[in-house]
Order: structure tokens, then C-alpha cells, then sequence
């Protein structure tokens, strides 16, 4: 495989509190603008807190998931009286770090968020672009206090709905398990390493370094599967089983117990092999997830340098 | 130590969603109201989803937080068209299950709340009360799946301020750690037999069974600790330190660290040798606690039986 080119990335993003309650990127860039920082050698640093009134109600949002407000369909709507607070917010960040698919788009975005699954660090992105999984590659190999993955979202980049799509390049990085609303030391530190491993390797990129290709493992989303239901109500009826509970990304396999009762009885999985993820996501209930499916895949890296 | 008798307990209340974000009581409620539970042998249970509204919204409380709201003064107050909904839902539940002090109150009240500390099962209950202490005491000798502990807080009736209080005995079974808006099947799995224990209790004492004295270990409230914040924007600015989060109950020494600052620095704990609890609780952020401290103590039971 060939090696690839890109320019270097001059202004990276980091952004926080997309959604309020999710209080690592809250807290992470807020001490970042605590201590001032708008430099890291040869590029710029913009902290962002992106969702500021779903952060001071500490909420997920106020009128819709800004996370979900990114596609090219949303950030052409006309902003009239009407419109969410998250949409408008939408435009304002489009303005400010995109506009998105432009060439004035910064050129990296990170987006922190946390999960109420026990996904330890998972990245999260569009498309196969090699710097954030370059970046990830470089996270793996660096972090061994908690296993780090990546989900692939094949999704074109007129559709990608979330805040990273706006960067030139972008990830989300995700980190659990910690509640909505609460701040763990333990997970906080995760994503302190992470940020600065990320610094440390545009560092590197931006001064010539050539990071080998190889192979990377990712999990590509294949479904979500609902909660049991009262057929009446649309109550759930039955918790993840504890056996699926905490065990992201493990294989799961026909027959392998997925759901508990609130009476008590078991329901099993039915279907292919497959790794699930997002298990619990506490936003998710209103979505009426209780976890995703995923495929592993494996990807081939070219070895990459700045242009 | 003499023996005490009690009346029988022919009206107990099982209650949840008086914090409706907390999801181990409102599916417990809602499961057994799916399964009609009225009735256990002797007496009568009547389920109870306390907060509505704030169920409905997955909030902790829709105006003001209800489980301040029993005390004799606020349930005294009139109520008027600019009444919390909560304060509103009080005085609803008063006249349902109580009212407070008197002999029309149902005879035992369990409310059941979850934490995001790692408190275990613990019950709470004002005053020294054998009732709920012996079902303590039956609880701490039934249940080996998680440490059972009580707390005492040492306030008069009058001022008792939570629901539980209504009751002519009552206690709060609080389970930990689960996110607010998620339930976990393992804490949904020891409320259920806690309850189980609770129903098993009262159906014994009632048919006559002499319930032995003995000691029992409390833990009685000191006072709250407050995160470190910032002095000119009151934001806080440090997180509970990885020694003490999940280490709610295990004794604090003088010099344990207790906080550790976004920017890295530890913080350490002066004072006397003390037990810590709601340790990173989510709802406690908007009343600047990051944890209790309490002092253990130990109480003697005098063996209680049936009048």
C-alpha cells in the first residue's frame, strides 16, 4: 500500500459538552481555558464548549441532540424563530469551526463525550480517513490502562449527523463508564491521556514524522436492538442481562442471554455472532436502544506524512 | 434489655420515582402495579409512584426536590397556585399514606431510592426506630451479594423531611452505584430481595415471631464535604480522587487523599478519623456535596414481637 500525503493540521478543535451531562469534555474544556491554552507548537488549539445551556442545565440538550444536527440537509435549513436551540447552535459551530466540507474547516475536530456503557475509549468516526485512524493506531499503542477501539459509522459525509464531521478531519472520542452529570477522576485521566497523546502525535505529523502503515481492528455498526415491551404501555419490561451488562465489545453468540425480566425471565440472542456495544447507553432509552450490534473488520493503514 | 411489641403491620407502602431518575424503584413499582400486588398474607401492600411528572421527564424533580418536602412545616403550608408541583404532590401523598403522626398513617413505608456512589444496600431512617432497625438487622443476615448498612439521621419528627417519614415506621433503601436514568439487572435484582426480605419480615412478625435483640452497627450523619472550587466562577475544580470514589464507608485517616484537581494535584483529607458516604453522588453536585462524613456507631435492639 502506498503512503498518503496530507497537509499539516493547523488548527485542531477540542471540543466539549455537546452533550451537557456528559461532564469529562465539560470539565476538560473548561480547564483548558482555565489555563489559557490556545498553542501546542506548530498548530492552534480551540476549545470549544459547544452546547452551553444544556451544560448549565446539565442536560443531554434542551430542545433536540445538537449531536445529531450536523448533516448538510440541517446546516442549509433557514434559521427562523422557530428553530431548536441545538440547530442554531448547530449553524454558530458550523460558522465557527467549519463551515463543514469547506476548505476554511479546521482541520481537526475532537469531540469528548462519555457513555454510560462500559466502552473504556472508543473512537468514533466517518468514513475511512487515515489521520484519526492514525490517530487511534497511535492512541492503542500508546494507552494501557483501558482497552481502546474504534466504530466506523459508513455513512456519507452530506448525512454524518455529528460534530466532527465539521473538521477537515474528526473523531469523537467516547469514555465509559461514568454517569450523565458526574465526573470520575479515573475517567477524566483517560481522557486527559488521550488528548495529550493526540496533541504529542499532530506534533509529530506537523514536523515530518512518517507513522507506518498496518492493520487496525474496528467495529462497523450493523443494527440496534430494542428493549422488551409491554405491549400495551411500551414499558420495558425486562433490564440488560447481567451476563451482556459491562461486557461491550465481547462476542456475542446465539443463545447468550441479552435481557432480564423485571419478573425474572431470561431473554436470549438470536441471530449471528456479532459484538455489542453502547450496551445501557443511559441516552439511549428515549431512543429506545438498549445496545448496538457491530461487525469487527479489520483495516489496512497506508503509511502517512504531511505534505 | 426489655422485649418491645408493636401493633401489627396490616398497611405497608412500597414507593419509588420519588426521584424520578432513579430506576431500580420506578420499574419495581411499575412491576409490581403490572403485577397487581396488593396483598402479603396479613397485610396490605399499596405500591406507589411518587413523582409522577418527574418520572414521566427522567428528572430527579420537576419544581424542587420532593424528598425535602415532609416536613410539618411544609406539609402545614397552604397550598396556592404558585405551589412546586413537588410540594403539591406532598401534601397528595400525606393524605394517602399518612398523614404524619397520625394513627391514620399506613404502618410502614419503604421508599426506594439508587445512588451513583457505591453505597451497596443501605437503609435510612430517622431516629431509633426497632421496626426498620430489626428489618435491618434481617436484611444484613439474609443478603451476601453487597455489603448492607444503615444510616441514622438524628433529626426529630418534626423535621424528618422525607417521605418515609409519613409512615408510623419507614425507612429509605438506597442502592448503589447505577446512573441516574439506567437500570442495572444486578441492583434491580437486590431490590427485589430486599423487598422479598422486607414482606418476608413483617409476615413473620405479625403471625408472632419474637425477633431477637442484639447489636447492630449505624452510621450516623456529621456533616458534608464541598468540592474544591474556583474562587472567582465557583466551578469546581477538582474530582472526587480515585482513593476514595467506590470507597464509600471505609474509614477516612487524617492525610487519605480525597480530591484530585483537573490540573493533577491532590488534595488531602484533615480531620478525625471519620467514615465517608454518598461519595460522587450526581444529584448532590447542585448542592455543593461531594460526600458525608459519618461516625460509626454501634446500637443495641431490644427484641421486638407482636402486641
Amino acid at each position: 500500500m502506498e503512503g498518503t500525503s496530507f497537509l499539516p493540521l493547523l488548527r485542531v478543535a477540542i471540543c466539549g459538552g455537546t452533550h451537557g451531562n456528559e461532564m469529562s469534555g465539560v470539565y476538560m474544556v473548561k480547564e483548558m481555558q482555565r489555563q489559557k491554552v490556545e498553542r501546542a507548537g506548530s498548530f492552534s488549539v480551540t476549545t470549544v464548549l459547544t452546547n452551553p445551556r444544556a451544560t448549565d442545565a446539565c442536560k443531554r440538550y434542551i430542545d433536540t441532540d445538537l449531536n445529531r444536527c450536523f448533516t448538510n440537509t440541517l446546516l442549509s435549513t433557514p434559521i427562523t424563530d422557530s428553530t431548536p436551540y441545538e440547530l442554531r447552535r448547530a449553524h454558530e459551530l458550523n460558522s465557527q469551526l467549519g463551515p463543514k466540507g469547506s476548505e476554511e474547516a479546521v482541520d481537526l475536530i475532537c469531540d469528548i463525550h462519555n457513555t454510560t456503557a462500559n466502552m473504556g475509549l472508543c473512537l468514533i468516526f466517518y468514513s475511512l480517513d487515515w489521520v484519526p485512524l492514525h490517530i487511534y493506531k497511535y492512541l492503542q499503542s500508546k494507552i494501557t490502562s483501558v482497552p481502546v477501539r474504534a466504530v466506523q459509522l459508513d455513512i456519507p459525509m452530506a448525512e454524518a449527523f455529528s460534530l466532527e464531521a465539521v473538521g477537515k478531519h474528526g473523531f469523537a472520542m467516547e469514555i465509559g463508564p461514568q454517569p450523565n452529570g458526574v465526573v470520575r477522576a479515573d475517567i477524566f485521566n483517560i481522557v486527559k491521556e488521550a488528548r495529550d497523546l493526540t496533541i504529542e502525535w499532530v506534533q509529530l505529523f506537523n514536523s515530518g514524522s512518517t507513522f507506518e502503515g498496518g492493520e487496525v481492528e474496528a467495529f462497523t455498526f450493523m443494527k440496534s436492538i430494542d428493549y422488551p415491551r409491554d405491549p400495551t404501555t411500551s414499558e420495558i419490561t425486562a433490564a440488560i442481562h447481567p451476563e451482556l451488562q459491562d461486557n461491550d465489545f465481547k462476542l456475542l453468540r446465539p443463545g447468550d442471554p441479552i435481557f432480564l425480566s423485571f419478573s425474572g425471565e431470561t431473554v436470549k440472542y438470536e441471530g449471528e455472532e456479532t459484538y455489542p456495544f453502547f450496551v445501557n447507553e443511559c441516552a439511549y432509552y428515549e431512543k429506545k436502544i438498549a445496545f448496538h450490534l457491530a461487525q469487527k473488520v479489520t483495516l489496512t493503514l497506508p503509511s502517512i506524512n504531511v505534505k
